[in-house]
């Protein structure tokens, strides 16, 4: 494995291996890796011929109030999982943006619910970082989990809007033995924040089996199963537009986010 | 000479080229071409393998009382110059958004002022449509006009920013015989208006010619020659960053945007 952290020569190398007809395969990741990103690795180092990943904690996509410094860091074990996953090239820049960098890249409509409503500015971070990076690495295949949902919808609608050759593939969320989404910020919780976490889950489970086509119904019962300090939305969405539904007569996803103490977290489920 | 009109078949064919080795040129244009656009397929012609030409009036970057209908078309005549400068891809697409686009890419500071502020919008559907061209062609080396000054230097920042792989080149401004720079909307113009038209770079002319380091007197000198309806601007700036100057002591760029008529002119020139 390669570790590059300058932008100019990461580029050089990887377009160099384009040009000799490897297909690159990209999996983007904040660090402080858990099985979750790993997953993302084997899925597409099975899908290209040279596979690179990156961490970088975008500051782009934190909010003022928002755990940028804290958020939690790792490069030594983070280089070694990666290695161990088949990574070819690690690519870890300080910093990613030019001082007098002005271009953003927004994806409308798409991130005005669910997370983008609690956290105005963050999907404009994203897909702007996730566009540079694209720039930078030019990969065939990128792997997004599905952890994030909304961000993995937002992605796909920026790359087919902005005819991006690149094929975006979801990953599927994976979880800890007692169910809880895997989550660098899971590191935050202690025992007893960790059982009430465990409530969204049961929450998205208690919405799954549930057998009634109401989107209303289902929410009345998941609703009161979760304990969090504060809900941000607990939705049920067609699964591309993130459109909310009344009735679920066709694929559905529920999705939840809620703060457990000072930590903010995500899950959600495929109906 | 090739002609293509679906985003799909545009984009696998010219990917095809490339991962042949071949080096694609491109020149995106809105059409109604004149000698100005037939120079900058030259200059591609001469750095590329495969030269990429693109025909598209872009609703996005006109405002909503500007004259995106009445903006002249003429495919037959369009195509045979692009043949005869030895274009191989014409791409034609009679619409290029999907119904429910929704990704914006915005360059910001470089399009607040000049063309920026009177034309609100109008840069944010440049790079966008731009970006989207540049996904369907991925070209190695694009071309675009001085005659645009604004444009281009927006454009080189958001290639820069997304760490696009393309070489981005300014053709020089084309000028008819009698000095007017060459634009599509030239054909709006009456006798009279051409010949108010011509005092756009007339003052460009006395600027260039003054001596004086200060850019309030130069501007003074050249203010009275206009005779237009109305000025939007006529201002110098830095080449790039396209802040105002108040003072001459390095590269700088003389540019103005006025009304005759019914038609808004632009021109500019290198200090």
């Amino acid at each position: 494995m390669h570790t590059v952290a300058d932008v100019a020569s990461a580029q050089t190398r990887l377009l160099d291996f384009k040009r000799h007809g490897l297909r690159v395969g990209f999996v983007p990741t904040m660090g402080f890796l858990h099985e979750g990103h790993l997953s993302l690795m084997r899925l597409a180092r099975a899908r290209c011929d040279h596979l690179v990943a990156s961490i970088y904690v975008n500051p782009l996509q934190f909010g003022p109030n928002e755990d940028l410094d804290q958020y939690p860091r790792d490069l030594e074990r983070d280089t070694a999982l990666c290695e161990s996953v088949g990574v070819d090239t690690l690519f870890v820049p300080p910093d990613l943006y030019d001082g007098d960098h002005s271009t953003t890249v927004r994806v409308q409509e798409l991130t005005d619910g669910l997370c983008g409503a609690s956290r105005p500015g963050h999907f404009d971070g994203v897909t702007t970082v996730v566009a540079r990076l694209f720039g930078i690495v030019q990969p065939d295949v990128a792997v997004f989990g599905e952890k994030d949902y909304q961000q993995l919808a937002v992605i796909r609608r920026m790359v087919r809007d902005l005819c991006l050759p690149i094929e975006i593939v979801g990953g599927p969320l994976v979880r800890d033995v007692d169910g809880l989404a895997l989550s660098s910020r899971n590191k935050y919780l202690n025992a007893s924040d960790r059982s009430r976490a465990l409530t969204l889950f049961a929450a998205l489970q208690a919405i799954a089996n549930s057998g009634s086509p109401s989107v209303s119904e289902r929410l009345a019962i998941a609703r009161p199963i979760v304990q969090a300090d504060s809900v941000d939305y607990l939705s049920i969405v067609h699964p591309s537009s993130l459109k909310p539904l009344e009735t679920i007569d066709g694929p559905a996803r529920a999705l939840v986010a809620a703060h457990v103490g000072s930590t903010r977290l995500i899950d959600n489920i495929g109906l």
